[in-house]
């Protein structure tokens, strides 16, 4: 089975290294606008070239969601399955439903490293039964975790992830911050980051809430947002304790 | 060197888990005021009796915040060194400075699971310099990271924590309550959060953001917006979404 990819930022580098190591396919090449981006891909085939014809099997489209319709449409195939990788684009972008998919994997891809896709969801949607088949033996190269994902749940599936990842990370990001402005390293923070993920994957998020706003701690609420000099910062942190306090009162 | 600890919650019986472990140091009873919660402590002498005389080197109060006081009144002891393991309540908690302290250590603690406190940075704060060398000596027996960590500089350590951990842990469930209630599984984010805290332990949380917000595509926070039928999680989307594009806006 042969994959060309479209595309070259972090999403299609963590795709051509998963496809590279899975059984039974293979990238054929690595189409991109910029010639400079395709530098990464020099052990296969690369091409800014996009009306050349593509005689792979299929073509996975990582480009971002705005270009994703204009991009399908310049490209030439007679035989391909195009599918592409986005959370909240619907199937009916493609408009023609014969040869089109969806190979959605679930995590967060960065340009500073590579992730295993091994055990990472891979959603595949298709209205024509052989196109589901083709994407699908490609997605079970790759992980061990491959279901099937029509656009409405994929759309709520990348919602969620959106609070998991995008949210979290700018919670994060507010810790460091403020490990940062009061000289201490934010490595202090990594055992209770990697368990506190740890933990949710174990437990239900619910059943381990703590803190001040889950025990209705006033007196340290108040104290903490008294702390805070960024008036973003506490913001969120009065949103969230207010939520947080609403969500458990029964239980206090 | 011999402990006794106050309290019977999560974090004593991590603490109780933890020194049983150490190099050097051992339990020598677990104080409690509820009996039945003292059975989880049945390998040491447990005790009701709080004006019962002390004889440990280190008593570790691991009491709720609001009862840190009056527990440390209560007790009788004439060696002892007493400390805290509070993130917010400051040394001068114990009036007086003689022989007291804070082992503080920063991790998230749950009645479900027991965590290796081996790699948690453990903060040691005291006025008195054989009291602050013996806890950290006991510190150094549980963990490689052990260091100074005085009043102010723990509080805002604290904070960051409710950030890293609490708030965080609220969005995973908000995450999770999404997938359950579109007949997607919650162990489908397991891979994306475990390589989200990953990420943010080896680069820093802001040079990895991505998302909508980041990127400032306002169509697709527009339809997020629309998904979210609980108006807490929609509250959330959106102060969360106009953080990040304020902190990013000069990105694009």
């Amino acid at each position: 089975m042969t994959v060309t990819i479209v595309g070259t930022g972090a999403l299609a580098k963590n795709l051509f290294r998963a496809i590279e190591n899975s059984n039974g396919a293979i990238v054929q090449g690595v189409l991109g606008r910029n010639a400079k981006s395709l530098i990464d891909f020099k052990s296969t085939n690369t091409s800014t070239d996009f009306s050349a014809p593509i005689r792979s099997d299929i073509v996975l489209l990582a480009v971002s969601d705005p270009a994703l319709k204009e991009v399908y449409l310049q490209l030439k195939s007679n035989n391909s399955i195009f599918a592409h990788c986005a959370g909240s684009v619907p199937l009916s972008v493609f408009e023609n439903t014969n040869n089109t998919g969806v190979f959605y994997p679930l995590q967060t891809f960065n340009n500073k490293s590579t992730v295993s896709l091994s055990q990472v969801p891979i959603g595949i949607e298709s209205d024509d039964e052989y196109t589901f088949e083709q994407l699908e033996k490609l997605a079970k190269g790759i992980s061990s975790l491959v279901i099937p994902l029509p656009s409405e749940k994929r759309k709520q599936l990348h919602l969620a992830a959106v609070f998991a990842n995008n949210f979290s990370n700018h919670l994060f990001s507010i810790a460091q911050e403020i490990c940062l402005n009061n000289g201490l390293s934010v490595d202090l923070l990594a055992p209770l980051i990697e368990q506190t993920s740890k933990n949710v994957c174990s437990f239900t998020a619910s059943e381990i809430q703590s803190g001040p706003a889950k025990r209705n701690d006033q007196k340290r609420i108040q104290e903490h947002l008294q702390l805070l000099n960024d008036p973003s910062h506490k913001e969120i942190y009065q949103l969230l304790s207010d939520a947080i306090q609403k969500k458990y009162a029964n239980e206090l």
